[in-house]
């Protein structure tokens, strides 16, 4: 881009952001493996996914956090209304992806946390509890998955469609876009039959770490891709919008990202 | 079935095939995780897939646990040929089901064994080492995670198929039966949006526990299978065989198995 604003932004601040995310990350799991073992009371909503009090609670404990330490930064989350939505720095999360896997143990669900200045990502972090997976990253500083910084490695030169890792979303979030995001769905799964399918952030982790070569998001929220795109470009991937649509409650998006080269691939089968 | 043969087999030699079934998902287990933190050799297959030192390594270890304690069963395992084909007693073994999973640390991978007799299987377990997942069946001795009982509840009556949970396999296994296959495919994920693809044993944990309402196996080898039948009809399940193909290398199965109303609803679709 041309001139990217987020260099405005003290190290020293980054650092900080981060080091919040972290702590939020660590009150997420530490709530989330605790209702886990307790229980939890488990609603649907109006479309008939679930909602449960796991949801609520950590939203407005996270909320909490940010609002005690930068009290004039806004809040974005799936289950309460926006705080300050003008606000120049916009705290981004859902508390509980994937709430079907939370409500029926898979463990592939998580806790997205992002930090945008003026639209653009500065501080990102998945946690998935139960796999005691985290990946976090922040502008300017790398991905790390612990102590590790993470170096994607670009896909293969010469890796067949065939043997490319794929993880997409599932056929329900690709319909939400109309007609077209089922198209979407059978060219990509007929291009790359190698395909995984886990409707969770978890694949986002699989992607940052290179598990996936890419992972294709489709129907999302803000916040379903609050952490992607600086987890994937500190680690020297690539995170590209293939659409962004107005829709009641907010924007639907749909992303590609991963290696650059199986980005390139996907937004090409896909022109 | 008119006339079940496994009704010939003492329950004591149940209990005991059980006991050895159990200690060789101990030792899969063991040795597949000090495998994933000490590194193995990877190679590919003629078709691209991999295979590790893991895969032989483990299926010589359970080929010689059988065949120290039952010498005359017979046994049937993806990598190296079968042992006694003509026996009543087969044990049949996939040693690391998911090897891509293996290769790239996602923890989905597993271990499957099962003792099949005249063709109809009596003792099953399948272990998640990563997932600390443990599943085990034994004929007329019940399924079991741990020391816990499962009995697999029915698929709530007036679930909508966009509500039932659904596994399958890739289109990478669909598309070995050929072009029929393909279309069965875009059938299970039109008719059935929430869906999800692990390309491991861990969706017949899943389909087991009844985390998943049904899973759809494709292209499968008879060890991809080998313990999915007793698992989920000793949980109360249902298990159905939608087509066996003869193919080089051994027959080449599709199966759905589940709920036994959500196996119903498969079956009428695909039908």
């Amino acid at each position: 881009m041309a001139h990217d604003t987020r260099k405005e932004i003290p190290v020293r601040d980054v650092e900080r952001f981060q080091a919040l995310a972290l702590r939020m990350a660590d009150e997420a799991r530490t709530r989330l493996l605790a209702l886990q073992k307790s229980g939890f009371e488990v609603q649907r909503k109006p479309d008939g996914s679930y909602v449960t009090s796991a949801d609520f609670q950590t939203e407005q404990a996270l909320r909490a956090m940010v609002e005690k330490e930068f009290p004039q930064h806004g809040v974005v989350g799936e289950e309460f209304p926006a705080h300050l939505p003008e606000a120049e720095f916009q705290w981004i999360f859902d508390p509980v992806d994937g709430t079907e896997d939370f409500v029926t143990g898979i463990p592939n669900f998580g806790t997205i946390i992002g930090l945008h200045f003026r639209g653009t990502p500065v501080v990102g972090a998945i946690d998935v509890p139960m796999l005691d997976v985290r990946v976090h990253a922040a502008y300017g500083l790398g991905t790390f998955r612990g102590q590790q910084r993470l170096r994607l490695p670009d896909l293969e030169s010469g890796t067949s469609p065939a043997l490319t890792r794929v993880m997409l979303a599932a056929r329900a979030n690709f319909a939400k876009h109309g007609d077209w995001g089922d198209t979407h769905f059978d060219r990509l799964t007929r291009a790359y039959p190698n395909h995984r399918i886990y409707r969770t952030c978890y694949a986002h982790c699989c992607a940052a770490f290179g598990q996936t070569d890419v992972m294709v998001e489709y129907g999302n929220k803000i916040w379903d891709l609050a952490a992607a795109q600086i987890l994937l470009e500190e680690a020297g991937g690539r995170y590209h919008v293939i659409q962004r649509l107005d829709a009641p409650g907010g924007a639907v998006l749909a992303a590609v990202f991963g290696k650059p080269k199986a980005v390139a691939d996907v937004i090409a089968l896909l022109a």
